[in-house]
């Protein structure tokens, strides 16, 4: 059987690629592997049905001959034990790969979302400041410094492209364009992964679900 | 050559086990493998040497024979692959506990720590407000009734204990423990997890640095 990506009914961003499930996406297309979609609204995603295959009701979930999983790192790191080319195969690059994998949700992507999250959730609140959201741009400099540091000349994180960039590449995209653009390294890295043809056929497959007119919010 | 480990040459929870070297401690413990500590202070961690360790300037850091590795999730998964005992043998069931682990990070611990920040940076700014510090304990709480709902009678995340429940129980102890206490089947499973062992023999490790006088904070 097909393995089965729950994804959005209509994405917020329509269809610019930032929703979670491109991730899982890409990494499909990475290893050549086909799949099917399953969608759900905003209110099915709380609902029992869609908390059985994600239990904190997000977006995607991923089932394949009853195994079901979420979290797209996780997801990711299951394909790149059954196919080949997300993952070195010697142990110690596998090792580097998966703290890749890490870093780009644990300590990459926190202060994007945050600063994301602030500008729907902070307007109209009591604790709303451009000072705090300077604060957050803060925060998110300081690990795109660190990163670009690292990165220099590199070409990809360790060597050859792996599971690792695909997280921190997905991670980079949430950024305000102008705050990487503070950083020319990390956005020709953005491009020269954007650049994979792997990379273009997920982001074709969901920009064809959400480009048109968007819905009403209810039904999204 | 034992694994080395890079921590706080002083911890700020003054020993509480809250540092994110206590998650690789306990699973080192739980393998049965002894380990080297190297020490670096607040400065330290921002300098090349520690740097080259660890690109975000964080800890902890892990070093074996050659392989440097950091992302306290990537570390327990790369000791999972060497040693028995954190991860289930079947392929399906390490997926479900690698979901897990990501789940901890990625989705439990960001709103947590979130609000542990801004204990510490919010006081004094424009944008300090309860109503915000109230606003972030309502997203740690859906997180956690969601957390609550899925564990239900299980004694732990997938029957077996894996390195999901290790990184899960590392997660929620950063919570606030009357935010916490509201799921009580919560409290039950984190102290199921402190009672193992393992994890006594990782807090004494780490208490025993940390538990005396405070030096100044210059030598943090």
């Amino acid at each position: 059987m097909l393995p089965v990506l729950t994804v959005f009914k209509w994405s917020p961003d329509g269809g610019k690629g930032l929703a979670r499930d491109m991730r899982v996406r890409w990494a499909l297309e990475e290893v050549g592997q086909q799949y099917d979609v399953r969608f759900v609204t905003f209110k099915e995603m709380k609902e029992p049905p869609h908390k059985a295959r994600q239990p904190f009701g997000q977006i995607p979930a991923f089932e394949q001959d009853g195994v079901k999983l979420f979290e797209s790192g996780a997801i990711i790191h299951h394909l790149a034990q059954v196919h080949p080319g997300l993952l070195p195969g010697d142990p110690d690059g596998r090792a580097r790969a998966v703290t890749w994998m890490f870093a780009a949700v644990s300590t990459v992507e926190p202060p994007i979302v945050e600063r994301e999250q602030a500008d729907f959730t902070d307007p109209g609140q009591p604790w709303f400041s451009k000072e705090r959201l300077a604060f957050l741009d803060d925060r998110i400099r300081a690990r795109l410094a660190d990163l670009s540091l690292y990165l220099g000349e590199r070409e990809w994180l360790e060597g050859a492209f792996t599971a690792g960039d695909l997280m921190m590449v997905m991670v980079l995209r949430r950024a305000d364009a102008w705050l990487l653009e503070e950083f020319p390294s990390l956005v020709a890295y953005v491009r020269r992964a954007e650049s994979r043809p792997a990379y273009q056929r997920a982001y074709a497959a969901q920009n064809a679900l959400y480009s048109g007119e968007p819905p009403p919010v209810s039904e999204w």
